[in-house]
């Protein structure tokens, strides 16, 4: 059984404002626990229900967990109730220490930036197939989603515990630093650009997608060195973000 | 005011088994509803909120509806309550039918076949994108989600009317028939094929997309030709389904 200060603990890592003070936040399930025990994440806990510690997948995450010295709590169905995130709790969740990352972080090699993506399941899925092509560096701007909220944590499958995170409180500021003192460029991508096939990929890019609603921020512009589009041939007006980013992220 | 009679109808089209039998659908929103005027689908009925016609949006479809001799039914605040189907009505929608596709109407141009594809949002992005590249049959399996329900119907943002999609009934023998009729190729996406770099694209190919946890059927194996795989970089252990198609849209 859990301690009403885990349970505490646990209910109020839902809340962005408590995320943000202790530097926390959970990964749920078999395969988000695995990545984050395989990965450099600091774990401060792992809770599990207790009866079905003996399921191979479960008994490997204890393993791994033992080997790292990390704890492992059993919780009974009673406390279920208390912090599954999911309708149905998936039988393991990590407490995971976020990253300090600096700026300075992400200066080696391309960056992909998001400008006020609100939707989860985007930032997740972008971070996802950031993941997949090996692109680790990811800079969100002060008004985007929190990307340890647990829906985008979700649909990372993972990957949040493969890739670094800054969060800007200055976009505008972030990408002026990375252009005079990293001698990054900075390309966005957008509905009025050059052909995206004419794009030559260089490690010192950042590459910056907007909101689908509203594109890149205008107070960026004159901060952007290329603007790039993909080639549409039928009726559709936009393209989804992630869409947009996974064929870009192909492309570099 | 809506008659109980429409109010009804509209319920009523919330669920597969009546749309099915009706071949209708339901498209919202500004955006939704002009494409389907612009588009060669049979509108039944458009309904908007009364106190909106005068807006510049509202007046527009108006306008096209009075061109195309699409009845037009204004409705009240009271009203809303029993057509939304989103949190916010968005002030206008269209009871649409659904084209009469055969297999044959397919057989000119790549097909994106989608096999156990459940996801609302995952069919919607695909059909959305698929637009967007001028890609223009889809076909689905047997098991798929409904084309027609309501999520997969919003998050085409109105590509749902420039598309054919051929619901298949057996997967297995449309395929057949496409390869031994039609002369198409079978080539599916999955994670042990080919360098997708390597793909030439040509008309006649079918690009089969299985569902994000089981893949493509393994009683599809016989027919397909080739098999691709988006090259990974990273340690991500998949794509999301819609980033995969989209990667491969982009390069046929």
């Amino acid at each position: 059984m859990l301690s009403q200060k885990i349970i505490k603990h646990l209910e109020k890592l839902d809340k962005k404002k408590y995320r943000a003070e202790s530097k926390e936040f959970i990964v749920e399930g078999i395969k988000g626990v695995t990545e984050a025990l395989k990965s450099e994440m600091e774990i401060a806990l792992i809770i599990m229900e207790g009866n079905r510690r003996d399921e191979s997948e479960f008994a490997s995450i204890i393993e791994l967990a033992q080997e790292q010295e990390v704890p492992v709590e059993f919780c009974g169905r009673k406390d279920v109730g208390f912090i599954k995130n999911t309708d149905t709790f998936p039988g393991v969740l990590a407490i995971v220490d976020q990253r300090e990352i600096d700026l300075e972080d992400l200066a080696e090699g391309p960056i992909i930036c998001l400008d006020s993506i609100k939707d989860p399941g985007n930032l997740g899925t972008i971070i996802r197939t950031a993941d997949w092509f090996g692109v680790h560096n990811i800079l969100l701007s002060e008004n985007s989603v929190d990307p340890y909220n647990s829906k985008v944590v979700r649909s990372t499958m993972g990957s949040i515990c493969h890739v670094q995170i800054f969060e800007s409180t200055n976009l505008h500021r972030s990408l002026e630093t990375l252009k005079n003192k990293y001698e990054y460029k900075i390309y966005s991508l957008d509905l009025n650009g050059k052909k995206l096939s004419t794009l030559k990929p260089s490690p010192k890019t950042v590459y910056i997608f907007g909101s689908e609603s509203h594109g890149v921020s205008a107070g960026l512009d004159e901060l952007i060195d290329e603007r790039y589009t993909i080639e549409k041939k039928g009726e559709a007006e936009s393209l989804n973000v992630g869409i947009a980013a996974g064929i870009l992220l192909s492309k570099i």
